[in-house]
């Protein structure tokens, strides 16, 4: 550790000893207490109540109960989509459902709300944002021979307002945007972006994945129509858990989804010959949703619904704004760059660290510094906070060894390799 | 138990001791002796070994290797096609990947298909199909304006191959049909509609769901272009694991999936700005797979690789056998219809029973008599028999169970009522 940092290590423990959050953390399985883990953004931590909750829906809900256990099972994607909008997403009951990948979500809303715009051929997306969301929209276009506008956001301070409202022709069927940067972080103005869409006659569609839980989402306060996100980040509902969907009430009966599956039909076990598909959210689902990896999200959200979104932000909020100030302290002077909006009222609850030797670096402090954090090309250190269980003292500890590394230089023997897996 | 039976228990008993099968029963839990499960057509029972390995990839895998995890978990969508490939399905490494719910999965394929045949309008499928196999193609039919012609295919003995033969004009892009039909447990002749469907130039599409595991499919030599089919049936992956898909390797790179995700990206991590899929397989992924429920699946194929396809046929056929003898011995004078082909070369496995009294007979069984089987709109019991768990005395205790309560009359008392669970 080098002696010249002016945030001591105290300010950080000081920060721990006063959360009231604190105790969080001890939900969750944290089993190597020297592994600083910054990737909650990327795949939540095991919450500790899941492995005993998913035993006993392997033993007892599939083992005894076999297929009886639907009576029970077929409601969950409903419970837990209800759940998700009372505390997480300010939606109402009945808006939200768990079904699917995010990816899939994202294309079968998208069809729908171009459908729901027949005269109109123009699709807006950010060239900024996750690349399955453009490619999604790029299979759309084409196939229907729609125009594909992608801005040209900010790579560092996200998506200029006044970018997106010149590209609201009276055209646009749908704009596609997440509301926290895949990348950066930056936050986006919800209520502004459904306002000034509205205006223009389109739809907004919103990727929720790096705000859910941590940002106080408010659907429907914001007038939201569409939105999908997923529920492995900061909802820790496990490796590719399904995602939600969420429609807006009055949309969802002037809304198909393209997929018929049984699980949309008005009456599943009638099984009759045409495709009625019933009149609320359910419309939105498609077949048997991977019950293992949706039950993994309950227990998740018997933690996260003791704490309201606003805590989790304030927490978030401080443990950026401490990262923000020991990157510019120690980090800068080695070539490191704020990649995010500096203004926390701006970002979600990552930050993104740019420098040319990012990739091997990230590899470095993974492999020699146990600090796990993602790489995002082409020159991105992505470092997320998640209020539930990240500590002061893991963002200080954390980037004392970036530091570290950095000025010795301990990185520059490993290959050069841009690949890695989020 | 009546005594004017022919088939004695004994005999049962008998099958059992010479089966060679015998011993896998002990592969799977089966918690309550007393229980008849004759359900592992819609649900597999769960492997013993399940629990362990999936508490070991949560705490583990997840719990304490987090995102670096997804090294590993990324390849197992691959992984377990291949096996799945080799010893279940006929066909060669690179051709299944395992993602997505089978409804998901077929909407792809045919999209894709279609896509693949532009100047052709019509669809042909199979109105005694599964209910979403018909709505998927609905939707696609509407959305695309294309012609969907349903066969009229015998709800007991399945599709006559003349009807098809007859609905393949020189317009036909693409023919849809399970090899075994859901209801009846007819089995379709794949090679014979493979080539009609080829000498018409249209692609074939099977849901495989009620023929993976217990019918030696044979994709490669039957010449298949395409296939989907559920892991939680016969393969025992657990409820709502995600499904199977295969593409014959000569059609991968004709053929482009709608839904344009990460998962079918070339550089995946890369994160480029323009969709350009791997040239293989993996362009039929989407998103991040939902791992436990994928997970899953692996030991259930551990215990399955052990027997050959073939085996398992020889003794559901013989499962059958006996369920049919007995069926028209004890349950034919009470009205019940076997509504299933009755040469069992023409039949997957399971059979139908039809009765006017079907649903609340259903009912009765599972509450009264502890005999788990699905009742099948508007008038089926669907019978199934799983080869590796499933006993020659459970099929002759089912059905004595099951001749009692209609000999009782004990059924009458229930509620009618038609929904019902898969």
């Amino acid at each position: 550790m080098s002696m010249k940092t002016k945030v001591a290590r105290d300010t950080a423990a000081d920060l721990d000893a006063a959360d009231p959050l604190r105790a969080f953390r001890r939900e969750f399985v944290c089993p190597e207490p020297d592994t600083i883990y910054l990737d909650g953004n990327s795949l939540g931590r095991l919450p500790t109540a899941t492995a005993g909750f998913l035993g006993q829906v392997v033993r007892d809900g599939w083992g005894a109960g076999l297929v009886r256990s639907w009576e029970t099972w077929i409601n969950w994607s409903r419970q837990l989509g209800d759940r998700l909008a009372a505390h997480t997403l300010g939606a109402q009951p009945g808006e939200v459902v768990i079904s699917d990948s995010t990816s899939v979500n994202l294309y079968k809303l998208a069809t729908a709300a171009l459908d729901a715009r027949p005269g109109r051929r123009t699709i807006v997306a950010d060239l900024g944002d996750f690349p399955t969301n453009r490619y999604i929209m790029q299979g759309l276009a084409e196939q229907r021979r729609l125009r594909l506008v992608t801005l040209r956001s900010d790579p560092d301070h996200g998506l200029d307002l006044d970018v997106l409202r010149r590209a609201l022709s009276g055209d646009v069927a749908l704009v596609v945007l997440s509301l926290v940067s895949y990348r950066s972080g930056a936050l986006l103005d919800m209520a502004a972006v459904n306002s000034a869409a509205e205006r223009a006659g389109a739809l907004v569609l919103w990727d929720l994945s790096h705000a859910a839980g941590v940002i106080p989402v408010r659907l429907g306060a914001a007038q939201g129509d569409l939105a999908v996100g997923s529920t492995y980040k900061y909802l820790n509902g496990g490796p590719g858990s399904p995602a939600f969907l969420y429609v807006r009430k009055d949309l969802q009966r002037q809304l198909r989804q393209p997929i018929w599956g049984w699980f949309g039909q008005r009456d599943q076990f009638g099984m009759g010959e045409v495709y009625d598909p019933v009149g609320d959210i359910d419309r939105f689902l498609v077949g048997t949703p991977p019950l293992l990896s949706l039950a993994a999200i309950q227990p998740a959200l018997d933690v996260m619904e003791r704490v309201p979104i606003s805590r989790l932000r304030e927490k978030s909020v401080q443990l950026g704004a401490l990262a923000v100030r020991l990157a510019e302290e120690w980090l800068a002077p080695h070539g490191f760059r704020l990649a995010s909006p500096r203004d926390p009222a701006r970002r979600g609850s990552h930050i993104a660290l740019a420098h040319p030797e990012a990739s091997r670096i990230s590899r470095g402090l993974r492999s020699e510094n146990k600090v796990i954090c993602d790489f995002r090309p082409p020159d991105r250190l992505r470092i997320g906070f998640a209020p539930l269980y990240t500590r002061f003292v893991d963002v200080w500890d954390g980037l004392d060894r970036l530091r570290a590394l950095v000025e010795s230089r301990g990185y520059e023997q490993l290959p050069v390799d841009m690949s890695r897996v989020t």
